[in-house]
């Protein structure tokens, strides 16, 4: 695999920083530029906090991209800016891995239909933390075979929402698939309101608040005579940064509009 | 430690057929002889599942101690018999050990008293699984350091009342110790009721049931930055045995009668 | 889904017995005859254990297939008695799934060309336990995204062998796809030798032995900011019939012979 | 419980931070001073990062202690610095809570004989991570009872050393309860080197390093038909301030000194 050249958009941000720091300590990724509101013209190394990336600021987009060569935009800005920068990245053959999530369906079909017609891949990701997108994928897949499934997930006491997202998330995908079933015994009793938890069609769902806990979730699925487990632990912001490296080393390879990284995964 | 003479009361039952084996196989135990209410004056190898265990069953206790010099009664039979049992065992010098849980206060005041009077020990234990009651123990004491903490039992899917016993009993203990307080975030809020369990004291309790599981409990503490977990899984009845173990050796160095094996783990 | 008609080999054995539990409680599947080594002309509800299971009882093959109309055989016999039974199976339009392990590749190329042939489905598995077919894809998927792998696999302290054959064979499937790399720090030092695990193409692999353990492994991948853990726990022998029961449903769909239950989970 | 009146010395520190939040966010705690090797008779408030906190900063210990009354010193500085404050902070009756682990012998048995004479409190503490202290005590308590025990530390793949300290202090605490024992079966085999872990005293531990991990560590007892796991997950250096805490409220109801946390929890 060659290098692959790299612009990335928002490096500021607390997303940007990670993934400027991803591309440098990838072999096969060279940052090229940083497109930002401020600074234009100066060298990121500059800027508190990028000490020893050399590379050059740019305001403009168009400026950056007719003076530096790039094969990848990663835009991690906001869905207005991103969407103009998507739109422009694609018209000059510039493959766009992008995080954020408020497209409208009008804007996805146009980006999909230039995608198409420029033949080169383009990239939107609403989470990039590949860890939850598998654990999500797999229960999916566990589901079609074990129909009895309970999901714990867990958070520091700061959460607001119980069930998670993600939680939520994960039963509509195993729902899908899931044959529909009530679980646990049909004479089960709660002593005390709440003990089984959140029933989403069938399967129980329990929210855990701790502080000291980040973000975690398990999937556990029974049969007879065995349990089988998925859990991820996401610890910090740096999780989604392996999900963006996949990404950028698969926008090379494909030649349409991706939208969900559950879709990259084989 | 001197070799200790066991005799067990109810060697058929779930639990005294594991007795047996338990008896059988550590090395300072010898059994010396079985009461049962049938059989009188066979060998137990003639009873199938006993194959090589070559002592004699009785079935009037009376006869037994006269015929056999004992150290500890293991009684695994029934409150009524048990009751009659563990009096005679005293009044004889030999120290009970006892699994039955229905003896009334009346019967226990009267057995105390005699164990008191005769100076020898006697273990009366509603639950002999000490991996339970050193989950429940440790939990208490963490409870002491912190506030914060969420129980998550699992169970076996025709399991009909949650959460468990065990589970109640758990945050009873913790409920002595720790200061009381509301946990989570004072506004977080169930999009779906049943999310954060059930809600004893401030603690939350989530009870998954799934065909598979056994009986399992973790004990979840969270503080600024770190969780302490605790946890016991429980596979099958043969759990009791190294509980029973502890009984019989700690009841040989005990001058009275203690209710509940928490008391005797220090 | 119609009613599936069963014929069981093998029914007196350790996973027979549970195959035909299996079946008698799964509503569309029907047995209507087992195949023994005796009791020919009995019905199975006259042996002991069996209570209640009117079907009748056949040393022979040729005898059973003639009398009795059946779509799917679950043969749990021996690889000699397996390899006729299969054969004589596909020769009369019956659908095999087999639970042996020991066929030759010559048997094995023959009865894939008669499973072409006839045009139908035959199903051949070394391992039936849906649960740990699925850790192995699991981990297999993942190890494209996560180069960082550990392994630990936990078992009852009477297994001889370290590692488990599960934990080599989940290494093996994970070597073909990951990105070979030698994990922890590179200056890492074991300062008591063996802290690490055994090594193996980098992977590190470690071995619990406990009394109380049945059959464990947890698969634990690792990136930045996040671990991705994936778990199946084996609590008996009826872990298997899961998986017995999806190749009997799978082996209706499909025109050729399939060796080992990874080839039809998707 | 009345107010606490503190001081902290090496405010600035990693440690030093934590610890002024701690007191700021405990309602009976009050912090009068700070002591410092810079910033003499600035407000605390003045200095980036302590935004709100209007206490004086002093250089001189002496003039600290006789222009502010305190209760206690947490003292977070070096082993020289503690020592010279542990000192002057007894022969002013004010108790010390030290974090630094370099006092000689002959220093603690000066201090020793200085807080007896003075009959107030002072505690000494290589590890304030109350999570981890009673980790270690509660195996302590369980390894009299179960003489089966692994160790399984996880840790981030930038650690050099394995297996870690707090790994080989549980297992020196367990050892001297723990009636000795060769675990596994007598026959077991390595069929690839290390898969067992390290071996000390019969007691195997386990090092897994990958990136994600923080600082983990779970200890597994087994018997017959059940485990019992004890884990601590420790995310950040936050986890030490609870232990802190307790060492404050403890020192105060104390009139010896005591050295590690391990001996003020019961």
């Amino acid at each position: 695999m060659g290098t692959i050249k790299v612009i990335i958009a928002g490096p500021r941000g607390r997303m940007g920083k990670e993934a400027v720091k991803m591309v440098q300590a990838t072999e096969h990724f060279q940052l090229v530029a940083v497109l930002d509101r401020k600074y234009d013209g100066q060298l990121l190394s500059e800027i508190e906090g990028f000490q020893g990336v050399d590379v050059p600021v740019y305001i403009d987009i168009d400026q950056c991209f007719s003076e530096k060569q790039a094969d990848v935009l990663i835009d991690l800005t906001t869905p207005e800016t991103g969407y103009v920068h998507t739109k422009k990245a694609l018209e000059n053959n510039i493959r766009p891995v992008v995080g954020t999530t408020g497209f409208t369906d009008e804007q996805l079909k146009e980006l999909t239909a230039l995608a198409e017609e420029k033949e080169i891949g383009c990239i939107i990701a609403p989470n990039f933390a590949i860890g939850a997108i598998l654990m999500m994928k797999f229960s999916e897949m566990a589901a079609k075979y074990f129909q009895d499934v309970e999901i714990i997930e867990l958070h520091h006491d700061q959460k607001l929402d119980a069930p998670s997202g993600t939680a939520l998330k994960t039963t509509q995908m195993m729902s899908q698939v899931r044959e529909a079933k009530k679980q646990g015994h049909p004479e089960e009793k709660e002593t005390i309101s709440g003990a089984r938890g959140a029933n989403i069609d069938g399967m129980h769902v329990h929210s855990v608040r701790l502080p000291g806990l980040i973000a975690h979730q398990q999937v556990i699925f029974g049969a007879d005579g065995q349990t089988l487990t998925i859990r991820h632990d996401s610890y910090n912001r740096a999780s989604f940064m392996s999900g963006v490296k996949v990404c950028v080393e698969t926008v090379m390879n494909v030649k349409t509009l991706i939208y969900g990284m559950e879709h990259i995964i084989d």
